[in-house]
């Protein structure tokens, strides 16, 4: 695959003089048409011609308009970094809609040599290619437009340059060595490399850079004519309104199946609570300073009573140990961004129990039964989900997810106690009520989101929280069982 | 001071339920008011009563609407903090107008902790008090609300509690007995804080946290009182367009001492280019393995030839090692926030050479000319841009500021020759022509710029321009000379 480009392809110094003024100006025009679209331009540079890379990095720079680009040439992973999954630190520097992010590297250019180097296994590199393949599907299915190329120069060319670079180039370094080095063994792994995140997704421009002139002018050209070629097709996006999938599973009514009849008296939730809070204290004391972290998500009807759950939990928690993080309205940054990333940017550091106040899961469930999303885009999301809690569980961070379940007339008390209590009125809005005629969408929503989403490693709680005692004791001990087992297994 | 509140306040059950719920409902509405107001509330909660700031920003946590406020408990800093100066840590979170940030602990409780602790001297205990004055100084002259609070406990409680605790408190630990074995040290050090960092900034707030419910609703009703009082008195900014502060300094004309006659045959230029670039190389790359940051700022009349000197830098640079940030008009999120906070934000890893095309020095330049910034704004970022450079350069920063300078008649010529090439044109517009006109009100705030901010460590190079050659050889070999004295000293 590789090889089959370096046919020596070349561009006169005449054609590139003629090309560029032309290139430079469309380029600046796509750059401010771009600034008012709807979606995100994700350039990645990557290859074993890494002063190929640099020069063309370069060369963007000069051709376009430096403040509506940014370029991420990411170094060795921080400590911030390496306490997060892998992907952390792409999603962190996403461009929103309208903005163009060139990455020099990328995450794949990483994988090949991470696996050339032997610093990681065949079953790592196979999980980290899945992985890449999944976030950059994830991105173009939200619309972003990503442009990936690959540089290539041949193995006589590399070993050229290094020849040469003893006397006098100045740009060569270690760097260079080691991929000349470990040449045999890496092309074939970036050659699937190349396959497995191509189909499916972004296909990859792979092309032979040993030709400066051409190099440049071929990124270049190919950049403007993705962007031209988008902006051309765009088209208003189409609110679908259908609340169920095609595929149509969730056939198994799992709320139904919740028992509601449990109760607990004050006295012995009194004691039970004050115990699994002691063991709380000590576990989650225990986690931060083994830097094991928690994610735990709180779903559930209006009224169920997530907010007294969640301060059950926090009362017993050091403030420096945990973070609660409420989802309300996505802020305009916010909506500029695929949906999960200000989940992917919560991410806290090692050692921390981050708690959801609602979550992602508002995609399949608010978001699908009132429309906010397309079909196709709640329809995909349980991948995505999948995929974003996998990678999670595979970077060792316990996840838990709590649906607080009752009944409607339980609801329908609690709202009208609301409202006679001053500082829990501000809680009651009409559109609480206009909430409850959906309860049957809602219900399916569920039903469908836990049937898809319930893991083994990141499975969920269906709480029975018509009794408020019951649910704080369950969600206590499912979290104290769940540190248990992760101070065992880490 | 801190023995004068040991008064034994309390607050009975019955007073406490009283006061609670009209308490919550007016925290609430406030709440909801100050989201759409147009400054930030910063509240620090610190003291020497941990467990009595962890309750109460539990409290808070109840009492308020969690989806309307955001809790920073620090925790030790990670190396991407400690790559920054030290308050970039409280800069990369601070809320934007119309949010409420509560900190745990702050930056001052982390300085008397350590000069207690004797990790640091005298001199640096001094630096980092006169660094967080100014910072919250800075904040406050910015608009915002910044509570602070003390929660201090008498030696004879802490004794007690410590006492108590081998019986049954689940939640004291070592960080007490710290606290508890530097007690005497440790509490002049906190009075001569809260002392320094009380005048001319923000009043602290001191208060015996012996009695929980006391500190609660003490606390409580303070944030409620400073939110209501600064609601009211809102009113409308008056845009002052007076282009001279009061101080009247920029006598001494500075630009007028710039020689514009040198200039450079193409041929000597080619030749210094490529050994100074060679030079450049080398060194970034030693910096960039030194962990040695660089922060250039490059500011200068339209058409003076910017980016033709940063691509001159660039070109010799590693991808990785350099970042270009072009400054434009700020985002919503940017213009949420003191003017200082995007570039805080912008502070690279260690090791990096970043490069702003235009500068926080909009502030005192474009924005004080075209009247965007206040009288009392623009005059006090002289103050405000100084700090922030010296803490850059304690931080083991090279700071270098170039000002591009050519004459009028110069200017004129660049701009007909752009309009003239295609992909140049569009760097013109009628703005540049206008700019033109205020030509002397620039060259007047250039110089009150340089005269207040050439500092020994971050000294301002006004680099000859008319001559395109002569500037980009000036400003290469300026930064060479700065990297080579940084290696050296480092």
């Amino acid at each position: 695959m590789l090889e089959a480009t370096e046919a020596g392809q070349t561009l006169s110094e005449a054609a590139f003089a003629r090309q560029t003024p032309g290139l430079r100006v469309a380029l600046i025009n796509a750059q401010y048409d771009l600034s008012t679209a709807d979606f995100p331009v994700i350039v990645v540079l990557a290859g074993d011609d890494r002063l190929g890379c640099n020069a063309t990095l370069n060369t963007l720079h000069e051709w376009m308009d430096a403040r509506y680009l940014e370029a991420f040439a990411l170094r060795p992973p921080s400590d911030e970094e390496l306490e997060r999954p892998r992907l952390w630190r792409f999603w962190r520097t996403l461009p929103g809609r309208g903005q163009l992010g060139i990455y020099f590297g990328g995450w794949s250019q990483q994988v090949v040599a991470d696996r050339a180097r032997r610093k990681i296994g065949e079953r790592q590199f196979a999980r980290r290619l899945a992985h890449g393949a999944l976030f950059e599907r994830t991105l173009v299915a939200d619309g972003a437009l990503v442009l990936k190329f690959w540089l290539h120069v041949s193995k006589r060319e590399h070993k050229r340059r290094l020849k040469r670079a003893g006397k006098r180039d100045r740009a060569i370094d270690d760097r260079d060595w080691a991929i000349y080095e470990h040449y045999d063994r890496g092309m074939p792994l970036a050659e699937r490399m190349l396959r497995e995140t191509s189909t499916g997704g972004p296909a990859w421009h792979i092309l032979e850079s040993t030709d400066a002139r051409f190099r440049d002018v071929f990124v270049a050209r190919t950049i403007l004519e993705g962007i031209t070629t988008r902006l051309a097709e765009r088209k208003p996006r189409r609110r679908s309104r259908a609340r169920r999938g095609p595929a149509g599973t969730g056939e198994r009514p799992v709320l139904a199946g919740v028992d509601l009849s449990f109760t607990l008296p004050r006295k012995r939730y009194k004691t039970q609570l004050a115990r699994l809070q002691t063991t709380l204290a000590r576990l989650t004391r225990e986690a931060a300073l083994a830097s094991r972290t928690s994610v735990l998500v709180f779903e559930g009807w209006d009224a169920a009573g997530k907010g007294g759950v969640i301060r059950r939990l926090t009362n017993a928690i050091d403030a420096r140990d945990y973070r609660v993080v409420a989802i309300a309205a996505p802020t305009p940054a916010e909506a500029a961004h695929h949906y999960l990333w200000r989940f992917w940017r919560h991410l806290p550091r090692a050692g921390t129990v981050l708690i959801f106040d609602r979550s992602w899961y508002g995609r399949v469930l608010v978001e699908r039964v009132e429309g906010f999303a397309r079909t196709d885009e709640w329809c995909r999301a349980y991948d995505e989900i999948n995929d974003f809690e996998q990678q999670l569980v595979e970077h060792g961070i316990l996840v838990r997810k709590f649906w607080l379940h009752l009944d409607q007339a339980t609801q329908l008390e609690r709202f009208r106690a609301r409202e006679e209590t001053p500082y829990k009125k501000y809680k009651i809005t009409e559109e609480d009520y206009r909430n409850r005629e959906r309860w049957q969408d809602y219900e399916a929503a569920v039903d469908e989101m836990v049937t898809r989403t319930h893991t083994k490693d990141a499975p969920w709680t269906l709480v029975p929280s018509n009794d408020k005692r019951v649910a704080r004791v369950e969600v206590l001990r499912t979290v104290c069982k769940g540190l248990k087992q992760a101070a065992r297994t880490s």
